[in-house]
């Protein structure tokens, strides 16, 4: 199974795609960067269109993304929610099924505990996919654990319908 | 000038089209509403095709929707920011350019003073309009009311580019 996480931002959304069969395996990640001084529709037009290439490109099979969240404050929803809006109209319009975790259930998932501390969830994230250093930025960390979160989670549940006809 | 109006929402996405040349004239109006319990990505996909079809359509020379609000709670204000991401997408991608007005600034324009209320809101577009009964629902309305606001700035924009060369 191959899911692509996504941590949504209008000035950097991050990506990152994982395959998951035998084990866990980085295929892909990046940070999707706007200039600074473009316009808003400016902005979400490049993370559009970035993020139908990615999934033409590497078709996975989920989109996962975090849950709305509401510690932070109503400029910085409002902000996140214009990119999340056209990152889940891109996955609608390829007809990918898109996923929603809370940050507490990544973290849950990834480092063992719903409290982890960031600098904790980055190298579990590069203790599973073996590698050298963690990645950076955030954004892109933050997107990666979000495709391990489902790619744990959708192999539990793939575990789970198998089991049944055995009840 | 022909002026697309919009008010987002994820649940009702209101609209109204504006011509204002010698006079101030409604083209069209409308509400996007999304069926209840299509999820949140067939929603925005809906509101995006129909907005793009509608921009396609009535080809309007400026698109013009309320700035970011702050008074409304985080929950709102992500649910609002993914239909307006994809409204401004739908926009971008016709190359049409896109106002934002805060809400005092549409009241201001409308009513002549920014605190004015819904009733009196409505009942001015109706006056401006020339129509027989006020529009309904309130997202129609104030879609509407913001077309006008900018049909107004724009025209007086117009006028003051227009003495420039006099100065």
């Amino acid at each position: 199974m191959r899911v692509l996480g996504i941590d949504p931002g209008t000035a950097i959304t991050g990506y990152g795609l994982v395959d998951f069969d035998e084990e866990l395996r980085l295929v892909e990640c990046g940070a999707i960067v706007t200039p600074v001084g473009l316009t808003l529709p400016q902005r979400l037009l490049i993370i559009h269109r970035r993020l139908s290439e990615l999934i033409l490109q590497y078709q996975p099979q989920a989109v996962a993304v975090e849950e709305l969240f509401f510690s932070k404050n109503v400029r910085t929803a409002m902000s996140v929610g214009q990119a999340r809006g056209v990152i889940l109209l891109a996955a609608a319009q390829a007809a990918v099924p898109i996923y929603h975790y809370k940050p507490s259930e990544v973290k849950q998932s990834i480092a063992g505990y719903g409290a982890a501390s960031k600098p904790q969830m980055q190298e579990m994230v590069r203790l599973l996919l073996k590698l050298d250093a963690v990645l950076t930025p955030d954004d892109v960390a933050d997107a990666v654990a979000i495709a391990i979160c489902h790619a744990h989670g959708a192999h539990w549940n793939q575990l789970l319908a198998d089991d049944e006809p055995l009840d």
